[in-house]
């Protein structure tokens, strides 16, 4: 059943209308008839049945029926990577958006080789933000995780909780058990930041910066891993380490 | 460094060539200079330093020094899918190779959409084997996974010792501790099967042939994951729990 989410909270009975780009979707793409049901989420996570009341942009519906069930992951990750070229950066959020990410940052990393000037950044981040969306909406999510370009300073000084870099040079020596450690010291309701390098990987100044920090340093298998790929691992993993028993 | 397959084994000091394809990348693509050293796999698994001697076509080489380190996911995982639309067969093979996968079958599946001929089959068969070469090269991998076309019937007859379907129903309906008790019966060296709907889902009749033939139905989180990214959350989490410690 499709699914859209909304900017207000509602109550049984509630009537409201989907965003201009919503309703032309609902009633365009999906040709929805009158009566006919989707699902809603509104701006707290509860998911409404709601009943399509009229065909017209924009489209009016009424809530029905919650039918809230958590389909969150029990841990706040973010994904935090280093700017990448090509749709990389896209393809980290749509799979992430899918697999249970709550925030993706990007920062320019030094062996980013794409560069986005102010201009560029918020062309960037408005199609960031619809991709997320579209993504939880897809994959059924309670939320929109949050897209934002972070400095390098402020990423090292993030105030997260549980902090680690996915270090391939910790792979190639065998460093094996620290993620592992890191997700034994997380409990339900943790928030977890992950940082990934660019196709390049991260500079031994970066690696210097997050350790200094005391980021840690966790390998993620043997095999090399590509840039869209590492984040997905890492949120695989935490799904099944905390919602898989 | 860059990484080849030739389809003999090495021994220290011998000289051999490079498929025309792989010469071609390595001489002009790579344009390798005489002397230089570049990663080669022999079929049996092992990986060579190798020296290039000539820069004449076909690049010839000599093995100057074993660096065989493995790699492997320790369990040999097939990564069974209903046949997709577009590229998404091909990203299963892409990222599935990456992260370790022995093996891909793919089958037309009651809601798959495509559907491939006796003429495309070949065609198709031959374009992924060439996706599961590269893959492997650039992940460093010291075996190219295989692929296959195999009929739902012979699936379901597979022998392999333990055998799984990812089921979105299973998923919905809360159940999330089988994929975890199929892992830890695994053991290191066991071969274990995986099988994945087309985009559309698998059908009942074809979840029942499954469950008839001992399959284990497994759930993989509460969130709908795309037919390209289920395989992904499989052979993350196997990595995770066999060889992060």
């Amino acid at each position: 059943m499709q699914r859209y989410f909304i900017n207000e909270a509602l109550a049984l009975q509630d009537e409201f209308t989907l965003s201009k780009a919503d309703s032309h979707h609902l009633l365009k793409v999906m040709r929805a008839q009158i009566g006919e049901k989707i699902e809603v989420v509104g701006s707290d996570q509860r998911v409404w049945l709601s009943q399509l009341l009229d065909n017209a942009a924009p489209a009016s519906l009424k809530a029905v029926q919650e039918i809230t069930k958590s389909v969150e992951l029990p841990v706040e990750v973010t994904i935090a990577c280093g700017i990448s070229k090509g749709d990389k950066n896209e393809q980290i959020i749509k799979r992430g958006t899918e697999m249970g990410a709550s925030h993706f940052q990007f920062f320019t990393a030094r062996y980013s080789v794409a560069r986005w000037n102010e201009k560029k950044i918020d062309r960037k981040l408005q199609r960031f933000e619809e991709i997320a969306k579209a993504a939880a909406e897809q994959s059924h999510r309670q939320m929109i995780p949050t897209v934002e370009i972070i400095s390098f300073a402020d990423l090292v000084n993030s105030p997260v909780q549980h902090r680690m870099v996915a270090y391939e040079e910790s792979a190639k020596e065998g460093e094996f058990a620290n993620f592992k450690r890191v997700l034994s010291n997380t409990a339900s309701g943790d928030a977890l930041l992950a940082v990934f390098g660019p196709e390049g990987g991260l500079a031994p100044e970066e690696i210097k910066s997050f350790n200094d920090a005391n980021f840690t340093l966790a390998g993620l298998g043997p095999r090399i891993l590509r840039a869209e790929s590492a984040p997905m691992y890492v949120l695989s993993a935490i799904s099944y380490q905390f919602e898989l028993q």
